[in-house]
């Protein structure tokens, strides 16, 4: 081997493997895209070169990082933690790695872990839900990085979206309700401020609370975040109401599951006393006893169809197309009808 | 505003806001180490001058990217949530952004992952465990970037880690277990390849039996993923031993709300007919019923003790100290006292 001064470069690296350059790049970002032994023998030569792909060179040579970042609102409770591993799994086979950061439902971390994102090189974000400052559309285009939104649809949004009708899939859920005798129910909601999920499930349940001539205004609806204590809390309040509410829809599984341990806690039989829905279908729909009526949501199909489009928009193979997911009803032993 | 002729330049950005090029590094990759009216005034020159960060100039001037990189095993489950969530709102607190990558338990995968994270400019990685190829730590030194262990403690690795003894841990609550009158036991264990988490817990296990004059060799144990339905399955086998076991140990709670299901759908009383015991204590272990006797691992104080090591690591204020956290076995009703 040739003695080098100085920092090794790129072409360094691609002369030593005898490739080009852009393989080096390729190699050192994805290794979906070369075949083994090319990857190999790149990667002992940065290994004998002590290359360091971070500084300056590589990210002039290789326009594409092939990584993409993602931005969720939690990692707690595995709310979107399957989707993102259909995601993940379908980005992987794309030859794409992903990074993943995790906001606390607060858009001021949000905007930062965009703009780091977006600093180390993303090729293409996936962010949940379109409620955000009109500036951060404007920094994704000007930076000329996609993006696009998931776990909401929304057609005419500034960035297409591949997700599902979050009203819809609650005023089905309400409308299930009512139709089994409970005109007298009530809500707990996620945080709805910077929340569009959020605010079309109430909306949702409003829809259906009008079809059926039940006046909104007379259905109490509590906000808390979406954690198990908030739903046990919010529970508690509304079962202490004259008349108590014969079902309680909660906005997402976490909310129920609080819901149905304060109930136990009060020695109230679910559903006999009082009925408890959720939202999401998580493996926590199923585990809790009685298993939660909730909202299917199609994760796995929703993280694969949104990397697909994701990775069409990076690659200006598409436009960005939005795509509509269906929801439906998970019946299982949380609702009963109502024999008051 | 002057004209700039090209693509503008970090100088360009510097100028416009009246600042040093520092200063709008330090805004482009974290807010909390600069003033809000200079990180308004930066951000502003960026818009205007349509600043693209990610391509060159900014990477060659800010040695620091202020982005921690995170490799943990799964996102699902929240095994990992908690402390991850801690870990991250400390580095919050010192200026940090944390991207995550989650790994499917499989070693090619954070292979990729990490050099990713390397190539798009992490300061330090935090990763899961210490079990890994050699050329990976070879590679973290040759780039410079210093990597912490979690969730494992092993005073004598090559990386420091922040972590609590995993073998330890499980010997505490199999000698609780034999304790309470059971000899027959068996455990459901994570995949041990790879993860030394598992086969520390495995070990601990092992220990207890001999303290207890146990042969190891007569104790059924089935490795599985950490999913639910895998605790399910093997319980459901062990169940049709002879002589059935009084007590199934499970490698994590997740497995044991897999065994736990089953029990259920096999008719049997938990604890009255088998004792099913838990590891890592997250939030799943106290919804189930009954509630799991489990392994207490302390996550906040790991992930935020995690946080300042390897904030330390990066900004050379330490040279790596490995710490030690205590865990316990907390009790609830899924142990009871044999009756045979």
């Amino acid at each position: 081997m040739t003695e080098i001064k100085g920092a090794p470069t790129l072409d360094d690296v691609a002369k030593a493997a005898g490739v080009s350059t852009a393989t080096v790049s390729r190699c050192l970002n994805s290794s979906g895209r070369v075949v083994a032994a090319t990857r190999d023998r790149v990667m002992r030569a940065v290994s004998e070169l002590g290359y360091t792909p971070n500084f300056g060179a590589r990210v002039m040579a290789a326009k594409r990082t092939y990584t993409i970042g993602a931005i969720i609102p939690t990692m707690e409770n595995a709310i979107f933690a399957r989707g993102l591993q259909a995601f993940q799994e379908e980005l992987h086979t794309k030859g794409y790695t992903l990074l993943v950061a995790s906001s606390a439902y607060r858009p001021e971390i949000e905007e930062e872990q965009i703009r780091a994102l977006v600093s180390r090189g993303a090729d293409g974000l996936l962010l949940i839900g379109h409620d955000r400052a009109a500036s951060i559309y404007d920094y994704l285009e000007r930076q000329n990085v996609p993006a696009l939104v998931s776990w909401s649809y929304q057609s005419d949004a500034r960035v297409p979206s591949v997700g599902f009708s979050n009203s819809d899939a609650m005023q089905e859920l309400a409308e299930e309700v009512i139709r089994a005798g409970h005109r007298n129910v009530a809500m707990i909601s996620g945080i709805c401020e910077g929340n569009d999920r959020a605010k079309m499930r109430v909306q949702g349940l409003k829809k259906a609370l009008k079809q059926y001539d039940i006046n909104p205004d007379d259905v109490p609806i509590i906000e808390t975040p979406y954690e198990i204590d908030g739903g046990a809390a919010a529970f508690a309040s509304l079962m202490e109401l004259t008349p108590r509410p014969t079902t309680v829809l909660c906005g997402n599984d976490v909310l129920a599951v609080g819901a149905l341990r304060k109930a136990h806690d009060l020695g109230l039989d679910i559903p006999g006393d009082v009925s408890i829905t959720g939202f999401d279908d998580i493996e926590l729909a199923q585990i809790v006893n009685p298993p939660l009526t909730t909202v299917h949501v199609p994760h796995r199909e929703m993280g694969c169809k949104a990397a697909c489009e994701l990775v069409n928009l990076v690659e200006k193979t598409s436009d960005g197309k939005s795509i509509k997911l269906q929801t439906f009803v998970s019946k299982r032993n949380s609702l009963a009808r109502n024999q008051n």
